[in-house]
């Protein structure tokens, strides 16, 4: 049976679409937190121009401070998200555990986001994952809006396959396919996995990251699993949203994630009261209930 | 592939947690709001003691109402939740086109619920249903309590696979399992399903019924098609709870269910904007935002 990992993504895609700034002191309490619940990896922050996102303008500071403090647990990666060259020479330049870079297979969302084609984003995403891999720094490629677009509907599932066949071709070893607009079904899920773990030699390992537009991401996370896929993208409380959408559109809730494998007995390594703790800060500090369920129930008692 | 059929449950477990007591014309409303999208069964109440219950006191009025409106299209089926012989009385008496009726896989749940053992509550249970299959009235017959109890936690398979052996003993055509307590995890589903599936002749279907106290109804319900189960249980909005559960219990949102199976190509026959129309209704009734995602987004554009 394979290793179940949670990326605990809460930290930028959670944060990043809300309007009250979160002080560089109160994240690292809410990541020293989340250490205490031992996930494998911790999203702190996104190398983006700090004026265009200023609730992600301390990315920086946050990971030279949290590796100052020396308090992270040995098992937990801190990764960043990577948008461009300049971001890149950051999170080199400030001790980043994990550089997450990717390309959407949506040429609309693609214009939109980097002013280039698919094909020419990908070349570009494949020349900066040469840079990482001549480091020690742990590496994930993705294929954004993998399972349907909002501005352009169906994805063809051909354009993913193409993406994908170029990062094994350039040698990447964890792929994580997103679902940025929350249209994934599960059915679709296996099927797309199924393909694209044919597609790798055996050292290659697959992640997952969907929303919550139309309720279906643990669904979604399920069949990923039933597929393969080690590693799972998710917020606290089920916070986030995509900017592009207007609707209802938060990250899969971490606590409800965990809660399931750890019923299926899958795992076993994380503490989700610790998770639980986190989400009800954060639920606090922004005077609102999230959406998820696990961090106000608890979990079953069996 | 077999046809999904959708039971929407909202008009009883849906409504039954509600303390306003919603008028008798105002129910018909949401009931012929509901056959807009021509679902395959509408629940519209439970012949419990009145005054047990006064939200589900006018359920033979409704049924009999319901009935000589002669507004139903014929594809739809109503149906009414029955606890013991003077109810199944009463259902016999008012046109119920489908009568429910389910022992609890717990011992505590069945004494709490019926006064009786699960073996005294099963042998109770097949001689109702014997009386109903001397009509035409469809029948099914649950396993409450199946995947977990609120007082005993985790509950022996083999006591689930017992019920089913008597139920398939009996004759029984359709059994629902149902999740009351919300404790049903995918890996759980999908094995038990397999067992009671290899345990019954062909001509026997399955129906599950999942609550989302944890979040993982969907989720559920997807590992439940995967073994082949044949009709889903759902609530308009998510709307409802368990009355043995102080936390947030919904059932699995109609809305959120039908749209991911029409978004799998799993069903055709549903008119999801309809059902969002019920949600919206009932959600501005009551005043309040209900749990679930896709009456409050619309469908997924393709």
């Amino acid at each position: 049976m394979h290793r179940i990992n949670i990326h605990c993504v809460g930290m930028r895609d959670g944060l990043q679409m809300e309007k009250t700034v979160v002080p560089t002191d109160v994240k690292i309490q809410w990541v020293e937190g989340l250490y205490k619940a031992n996930p494998d990896i911790v999203q702190i922050g996104s190398f983006v121009h700090k004026e265009r996102m200023p609730q992600m303008a301390d990315t920086d500071e946050l990971f030279i401070e949290l590796n100052k403090r020396g308090t992270k647990p040995e098992g937990v990666t801190l990764s960043g998200l990577v948008l461009n060259e300049k971001g890149l020479e950051r999170a080199m330049n400030c001790g980043v555990g994990m550089v997450c870079i990717g390309a959407s297979a949506s040429e609309t969302h693609s214009m939109k986001n980097t002013g280039k084609t698919v094909e020419d984003a990908v070349s570009r995403l494949i020349k900066m994952a040469q840079e990482v891999e001549k480091t020690n720094i742990k590496l994930q490629v993705s294929v954004q809006s993998a399972f349907g677009c909002g501005f352009e509907g169906d994805i063809d599932e051909n354009k993913i396959y193409g993406i994908v066949d170029r990062y094994l071709n350039a040698g990447i070893k964890l792929i994580s396919l997103a679902d940025t607009a929350g249209y994934a079904n599960p059915s679709q899920v296996e099927r797309i996995y199924n393909k694209v773990f044919s597609m790798a030699p055996d050292d290659v390992e697959f992640a997952c990251h969907f929303h919550n537009t139309f309720g279906m991401g643990l669904a979604n996370c399920y069949a990923a699993y039933k597929a393969g896929v080690q590693y799972f993208e998710a917020a606290f409380g089920g916070l986030g949203g995509c900017p592009f959408t207007k609707k209802a559109a938060g990250n899969v809730p971490t606590e409800d994630l965990v809660e399931m494998f750890q019923n299926m007995g899958r795992i076993k390594h994380i503490n989700i009261d610790a998770l639980n703790d986190v989400a009800k800060s954060i639920s606090e500090y922004f005077g609102r209930e999230l959406p998820g369920y696990v961090y106000k129930t608890g979990s079953i008692k069996h």
